[in-house]
């Protein structure tokens, strides 16, 4: 960290700074200038100290030079990480494509879009049994029932399958289940059920918040690494911004920039990061331009029937040929689906 | 609900749509023109089906004629919601201040700062025992133990505390020592956490997050009033824009607006609603000139030795003034602190 | 345009508004419900008067059933415009694209980076002649001069030009050395500006603004239209969010959004959309498989003597690999480059 | 401006950049670390030259210790500026009302207004007669006509009158009928006019637009002040964010900072910035006591009637009410109206 003094700061204030950075444990590293004085402060985890530097008068500005995320951090590992389950790898050359209702509704209507997606190409279905709904009055999922519905579509077609957990004592739950555990937008900074994810050995597809920058998703990530879960995807889902004819803004930029600070997988979920059904296809185009590592894309036979997110599902019908389309732009950037 | 058809719909197009709105247990409400089909949808919380009108290719757009909120809503109940503890009125003609450091350090500060901001005029004392923070390195709050701190602050000085909690668990606990349970803007749609507070009879400051809207906060508050508990605070304090210049914008736009669609006391945060502390005393004064019911303010006697927020808290001396400035803007708009 | 009247307002009161309608020149269409009086607005540019019945207490709220742009809309032109300059055809199945520096700097430099970028396959060279900064303090760009250094470009390359006008009286100027005329970001809603590029009869490049809504980018373009210049190309060039890790957000939703809406040709921008180097070819190809009918990217041989936004230029042999790549994505989306 | 090169970075690179700091003319103040070696580079205006060092691959990240705007900046004039018009004093101890109706429509209307506002204690009118709007198609203002009828009602009433000028060639016109020549929001970084504005001797109100920082309005300001014109005010009115229940987030935040900034006077527009009237009247509370030394507000006897913001005007009635209440608040926070 480096701290940057305002200019005319006396010897003495700057000494008061230099002797904190002393107290705190860190070795100084001073240059004065004729105009201004910067101080380097080096040793680990300077960050944590931030405020205390920054709450100083003398203090004109902070530079960290090292990242306030270590494990989530390309630096800690150079190659991609890649994730295995069952043979199947996330992060790896082939891009992975995730699809299936926004919920889990019925034990015939599941089982069908299962077996649709799968001969598709799909290897991982999604479908919601705890669903996050702004308002305490529409539907909220099927809880463990759907996760059970789950587990049987996975005997029964071989999918894998992904299924997020709202709460603390749900992880577990989704983990008995499922084969990764999601965990939703509005939760990436609760840091409690990320913690308790961080203890599960599944892995987790870790979402990104409507109002999260990339810095502090890639903490976010950390939070559940630090708890020694190193198999965790970003997921990038739309940001929120001004423009009111999409649902949200998908924010493809952050695909190519959390590749460069960071060795996890990631995922982009164009059905939520537009909104509108007829936009779906052409962005999951988009997103495997841009070097996303996997989809995760909602797929419903009848969306006008369906309890949530109906207006952004496909219809399996249209999945289908976007799967085809898709491996066309997939081989065009040199990878495969 | 009010559907409006796409232009050119056909008739049977239109009746579709009517035998769905019939299906669901509602009443059609139809009125056909030259060019336009408008379809009401009576009856209770329609809104529930929003997404299956949306997915039907006839529906052009949607209003909403009932508000999703209603607990929380001005229609509910006409009158300010006043909540009462221990004589302590919220809501009333008086405004609330309460104040306190981020976090919970150690006694012999809490207790000092306890002190001071009661000398000053405070009625509720504030403090952090768990902590949300973005890194998984930086200091998590001292837990239960602060918790006691807090307790004992309430003994000896005869303040009342509100406090953070972060986890279900921790909502008993906190409500266990503190009179007042604070949600935080990370967690304004972790509804396990919404719907446990709802549970209690403690009464709860909901703090909005950093891009939530104001109708999704009023949606975060019927989760808490639907499991029971009515005495819920709102709490303006700063949202996520592209202006770099201060740590948030504090929105004080939404104060007349909550006030308007809501019965519920609101609480402005102009700490981190601005986030530097030479600006937290004016955008205090400007926040009780807009209308708002009580302010949260962090002081600590030496901010560059806080461990949390150490550049937007003020030091008892400046709070002491700010004290002085604000009882006179209250008088100006016809209240008092 | 349809107002829907505020649940109980009196018979009285609304026929107030249907009065209002008439005297404005409209026929009113009526459908009284039990709760609810909705009021069709029949007629041309109706949204002309919307601030009028806003205005109204009885108006709870106003819905646009006619799109308010009108030459630029889909309705009015249902093929694609294709745009005609000398052989080159944009808006037509080809994609077209566009690249030189940001800003002309010197005759030497711009004609070697002009025989770069056409040796590469580019069909239209970019370079700023008037810059638009927000500093009154760095380089404004080499004025006419600059535009003669675009205009012998043209003659010893054959490569058509591009140039922003940022003043009423550049256009014309403008006009005179370059092919295409570009109105700039920051210009966007210069309706002066907007309405001189209509009396033109060159083809305008028009970039949407950093917080300008899709809506009213196709305002914008009405403006020109309006004026009889149908040769408008809408630019995505990057908006402002809260993300803080790239200098834009490129929004790629906007381009099958404004494809759907409208039938001008639809340009993206991936050097200032996300502004670092070695960013901007994924996006550019994210952009090509999103449905961009054209391409603009800054490109400068030594990027670190670059006058103007060097840090987002590419080099030439980065930008001649890129087209290779963009042929690729090109084709797996069924065009060509 | 202080340069960090990236860890790692060899002796020979680092040389480079300090070779370049040399040629440009600036004196480099070298200090090595261990890890990391920083250059300041002393000398006016260094900030002209940001692009060329971003783009150097060996530097890290810049700080810049000068700020970019010299002549608005608080260093330059260390005491507020006061604007003085025929006895009229803005940035003193006295809070400047501007009232009157969004666009000048009619000679008896306007004049009606004007007498209203004058009783209510206004001494400065404000009326457009060139109206920016996204619509080609809607009300575009009187033009010329408008500004005679502003110079009668200046003779008639002896109020000052302010209007906006859109383009370059009617900013003298509206100096010649003016006493103020507002700059609107869509206009901040329309460098020619700015420029032009700059120009004349008449004092400018320059409007913050809704996506412009803090740190480029005054950049905007540096713009006209840099041409000699010194008379700025600067104005808050509203910035685009995601929250819709408003029409835009009236940032008050940008009040202290504007004035800890700068020495320019700060002007609030409370009708732009919340967009809905029956709140517009507590805003405007609040920025007098977040330290404004004006507000702009829109008046209309007859909002329903108005060809141009009438859900956002007050009722002149409405406007003397708010007028009292208005100087009880600046009287608390010591200043007075």
């Amino acid at each position: 960290m480096i701290l940057t003094l305002k200019t005319g700061t006396s010897r003495q204030e700057a000494d008061k700074v230099i002797k904190k950075v002393k107290k705190l444990g860190y070795r100084p590293h001073v240059s004065r200038g004729v105009d201004v004085t910067i101080i380097g402060m080096i040793g680990e985890r300077a960050e944590r100290y931030r405020d205390v530097f920054e709450a100083m008068d003398a203090v004109d500005h902070i530079s960290e030079i090292e990242k306030p995320y270590k494990l989530a951090s390309r630096e800690f590992h150079r190659d991609n990480s890649v994730i295995r389950i069952k043979g199947l790898e996330i992060g790896g050359p082939k891009i992975v494509v995730m699809a299936g209702p926004c919920a889990v509704e019925s034990m015939g209507v599941t089982l069908d879009i299962a077996r649709k997606v799968k001969a598709a190409g799909v290897s991982v279905f999604r479908g919601g049994a705890f669903k996050p709904r702004s308002s305490p009055y529409t539907f909220q999922g099927l809880g463990e029932k759907g996760l059970k519905y789950l587990s049987q579509v996975r005997k029964r077609t071989g999918l894998l399958c992904v299924s997020e957990a709202m709460a603390v004592d749900q992880v577990k739950l989704v983990g008995k289940y499922c084969d990764i555990i999601q965990i939703g937008a509005r939760n990436v900074q609760n840091y409690d059920l990320l913690k308790e994810a961080g203890r599960q050995r599944k892995p987790v597809l870790l979402k990104r918040g409507m109002s999260t920058t990339i810095k502090e998703l890639l903490l976010s990530a950390e939070y559940i690494m630090s708890q020694g879960n190193y198999k965790v995807m970003l997921c990038e889902r739309g940001i929120r911004t001004f423009e009111d004819s999409t649902r949200f803004t998908l924010d493809l930029n952050a695909v190519p920039v959390l590749k460069k600070l960071s060795h996890l997988p990631v995922i982009v979920d164009p059905s939520h990061g537009i909104g509108i059904r007829e936009y779906v296809g052409v962005m999951a185009k988009a997103s495997v331009a841009a070097g996303a590592d996997g989809l995760i894309i909602e797929v419903h036979p009848k969306p006008e029937e369906a309890l949530s997110d109906g207006p952004q599902s496909l219809l399996p019908s249209q999945f289908e040929r976007l799967m085809d389309e898709l491996r066309k732009v997939a081989s065009a950037v040199g990878r495969e689906i």
